[in-house]
């Protein structure tokens, strides 16, 4: 039932003239408009709800479901406003684990989908999106239309693909603008700022560690939020230019209690949400997910309700659909949780679109699968991988080479070595820590970037990935040429995945990535499982990190410093330039 | 300029690649967004804030008009969310008197205007809103489709003209819909609230004196605002189920203290806006307008930051304008208003789409008037009118009939009396102030309410208006036929106005409205005098009203208790009823 004929629905059980299918009774409802804590029952017909108040026993029916949710806390189902949801797991899985926390709606990036499959894989997307029982919403991968750009002739994606991305009402908004490219590069992004406005689709910003006219020029020219302040003080001066502010605490970075400390200068929240960012397997078994960051708000000291309207209503107002989620009020969605008291955040029940989906953790309703639509472009093709692959002549005997050092999970450094030679190329150097990378174009294309980096700390063998930022390119990682190769061959093999060898070539662990060699099939323990082995692999050839898989898929990532490692070659950051590795 | 090359501008200017067109400097600013008050400068170019800062003079350049804002503060424009400016003052006369009091946004009703004069009058009154210079816009009027519908034939406004209206961008969102309509009659509303909100726009509601289930299931049904609480209590009711209420201070009501009292409460006031739901001249020319509201709220306890919030950004965030007004931030619309003092709401500068378009109450700028199309259909043509024409037949000598007794400015009871006859036809009886009251169908449909005014004192002669809630009809009140015949005759030779003739049908006052009977188009000064006029010959007649234009024009309004005149006859309004006027 749709339209004029389901709202005559909700009109008539509000009236009492029809029973409700479902009716939660007697708790203490959390009010994201007016900022109260209200006793009252909700009722629910159709999915949505049909009537709030204090005592609505008359509009139940003998079919009407029952909720009893005296002593108990009903807060609005939590919406995740930026997020990763493209990757690593499939979406499907990831919900089966998200809805009992709490999530019932979300608005993902599709960058590794798109960057992988293509528009045909990003349609796909949001046919998986659509399909699932939560409000489920993406944006338009702005990261992959500047990775297939800098790439003409490998990556179909082009403004008018772009342009029809945006106009997709499953679409609610133009994906992450880098600042680093919007400010020099304008007139490459402009078009779709401009187009997803005048659609009135929000434009998300990606301002990391833009400042002062910088970032000014940027919500000048239309950015509308931004996920990554890192301290309250570039909250502050988000919130002050009108950005809204997502409030990250996810698997990549966990910001929260830095910026949360924006509190203290007694300014409004209304135009802050909480956001994910991504959230991995492992992060979300042992942390959770929405239901972990709020709770995680309330304890650093913010008040609960605030901290609800934050997961609520406030990024509802941001897509524009605090209409139809985003609070417990009649003609919405009914997406609302029921938790032990006001500051426990661990939902013992989660209704979705009106049903209960989730008790105790467990999730009660399907999470469909999509299956890949027969032609979309699905394995990693880099291939065929052989030593010679990966030669990088030297000039000499004792090569001056450019070195990736890392800094952090995600940073890098820039740096210089000396490297040994064998015939005629370039020699990793275990014992210095130096060691061979190399991205190959996922499609086959004839550029491939060939790197050294420092401080990954593999005595032996390599590992490799079909996923990494934002290109979905094969990334390796190893102590010879013999290594990379095996492990590259092997991801192939795969159709897409991690692999890890030793330096006798043997597989030690591999984790199969099916979907486009960017997302599992597996279930998210399984998947949690198989990434501790590879992690475990890693560990026990020597690498010393804390986030190996991390680490390893955003050698690729262009948007934070210093130096990283493209099909292109080397690319320093800050100077948008390529640059040899060899000096 | 428009789309991305405006938005390259702005980036440009941010940037300092480019002077500003206008720079405010040094004023302390009222940011919206986070509550604070910030000392900042404002640069300004294309007519949209390309920059804030603490100094913004490197933005300058030699052809930077500047704006020195030093010891001043530095506000939004002010938005009235809920108005209804088709009528009585040309909207163009009415705004410049409205902007150097501070209005840069509107979103108007057009029943009025639609009544009058049809489809082709409200397409010119959205051009002519177009035409201003501050942003107007309109909702589509539901009143209008409401009174077309329960006269078949006589006015031409069916679902799908209104399906039209509601399409033009001009138009922000479905006018208010009366509660007491969409309860007992949905399937006449539902499909139009369900394509606004299809539309993503507005549906504004019109739920006075609804409370419990039925305000609950207005509230289900796809209301989104209500502007008639005028209580605390309904206010709060309304907030909480999740309705923006729109609170009104204007000519019809003044709610402002009352309702605020539900500040005490500590509830959010972010859903909420200050609106004046229409402004008559003699009020706006003596209290002003939003400057007027804002003050009071201000007066009244409001903190000012609040008070400025709920003038701008939520008002802007209701219809989904925040991204292009509502705030002082860069990528907005330059409207903004420099004050003397943060709780003194009178502008000294205004600034709209970046121009100064008013300095110290004087307008500086066109408001364009825009001729009326050949072809519309301008006039009220009710007559020819004589005394025939309110001919009420006697059954016997002492006629029984159902009197309309005013109770206040607009509102009636229903009493009885016994009334003179004279030739077999009901007299008016002016020593017991009884009066014969009528509504001529403006289109001269055959159809003629006739009916007994209790409370309006005139001793002799009568009163005419062609503008009528909701329908535009001639309504008349008068000690006997001849005079309504000679008032009533009067107004159509004006082509539409108020009439006011003694007992021997001589003209005592006369105002004429040339645009469909329902506007005037004399400045604003000139009307308030011509108002004034009228109601003086109405006092020397003998009426005791203390505003007896408003009680006559709301005669026929059929969403307020008790008794009312239609075209048809008597209303009985809660039993949705014609009823004979004798018994």
């Amino acid at each position: 039932m749709t339209g004029a004929d389901a709202r005559r629905h909700l009109l008539g059980v509000a009236l009492g003239e029809a029973g409700a299918d479902l009716l939660a009774s007697g708790g203490d409802v959390v009010n994201v408009y007016t900022g109260e804590v209200v006793r009252w029952d909700v009722a629910v017909v159709d999915g949505r709800i049909a009537a709030v108040g204090p005592d609505l026993s008359g509009l139940a029916g003998p079919a009407t479901e029952r909720l009893d949710a005296r002593g108990k806390v009903l807060v609005p189902g939590f919406f995740d406003g930026h997020t990763h949801l493209d990757v690593l797991v499939a979406l499907p899985e990831l919900l089966r684990e998200a809805i009992p926390r709490g999530l019932t709606a979300l608005v993902t990036e599709m960058v590794q989908v798109t960057s992988a499959l293509g528009v045909a894989g990003a349609r796909w997307f949001l046919d998986t999106l659509e399909a699932q029982p939560i409000h489920a919403y993406a944006t338009a991968p702005t990261i992959s239309y500047l990775a297939a750009e800098a790439r003409p002739g490998e990556v179909p994606l082009d403004a008018a693909a772009m342009g029809a991305l945006l106009d997709d009402p499953r679409v609610l908004g133009l994906g992450e603008v880098y600042w680093h490219r919007l400010v020099p590069e304008p007139d490459r992004l402009l078009p779709l700022i401009d187009r997803a406005r005048a659609l009135g689709k929000s434009v998300e910003g990606h301002t990391a560690g833009a400042r002062g006219p910088r970032l000014v020029a940027c919500a000048a020219a239309g950015l509308g939020s931004c996920h990554e302040p890192i301290t309250a003080a570039e909250a502050l001066e988000r919130l002050r230019l009108g950005l809204r502010v997502m409030i990250r605490e996810g698997s990549v970075r966990r910001d929260l209690e830095a910026v949360l400390e924006v509190r203290r200068t007694g300014i409004s929240l209304r135009r802050a949400t909480l956001a994910s960012d991504g959230i991995w397997p492992p992060d979300l078994l042992a942390h959770g997910y929405m239901d972990g960051i709020v709770q995680r708000a309330i304890d650093l000291g913010l008040p609960p309700v605030t901290a609800f309207q934050m997961a609520s209503l406030n990024a509802a107002e941001h897509f524009g659909l605090d209409g139809e989620i985003g609070g417990i009020a009649p003609g919405r969605w009914a997406d609302f949780l029921v938790l032990p008291a006001l500051r426990t955040v661990r939902p013992e029940a989660v209704v979705a679109r009106g049903r209960v989906v989730a008790r105790e953790g467990r999730c009660l309703v399907a999470c469909p699968d999509v299956p890949l639509p027969p032609g979309v472009d699905a394995g990693p093709r880099p291939g065929p991988l052989d030593p010679d692959s990966f030669r990088l002549a030297a000039a000499g005997p004792h090569p001056r080479a450019r070195v990736i050092r890392i800094a952090g999970d995600i940073v890098t450094a820039e740096a210089e070595a000396t490297l040994p030679v064998r015939d005629g190329a370039v020699r990793a150097d275990p014992t210095s820590d130096l060691l061979l990378a190399a991205v190959c174009d996922r499609r086959g294309g004839r550029h491939r970037g060939l790197g050294i980096v420092q401080g990954f700390g593999l005595r032996e063998g390599a590992v490799g990935s079909t996923l990494s930022f934002d290109t979905a390119d094969l990334v390796l990682v190893g102590a010879s040429r013999e290594a990379l190769a095996a492990a590259g061959q092997r991801a192939i093999e795969l159709g897409g995945g991690f692999v890890v060898v030793d330096g006798a070539g043997t597989v030690r662990a591999e984790l199969p990535l099916p979907l486009g060699g960017v997302a599992s099939a597996a279930s998210m323990p399984e998947l949690a499982r198989g990434l501790e082995a590879v992690a475990g692999a890693l560990r026990e050839l020597g690498s010393p990190l804390a986030r190996p898989l991390l680490t390893l898929q955003t050698l690729t990532f262009s948007a934070i410093p210093a130096l990283r490692l493209t099909t292109r070659g080397l690319l320093a950051v800050k100077r948008r330039a390529h640059v040899p590795t060899l000096l």
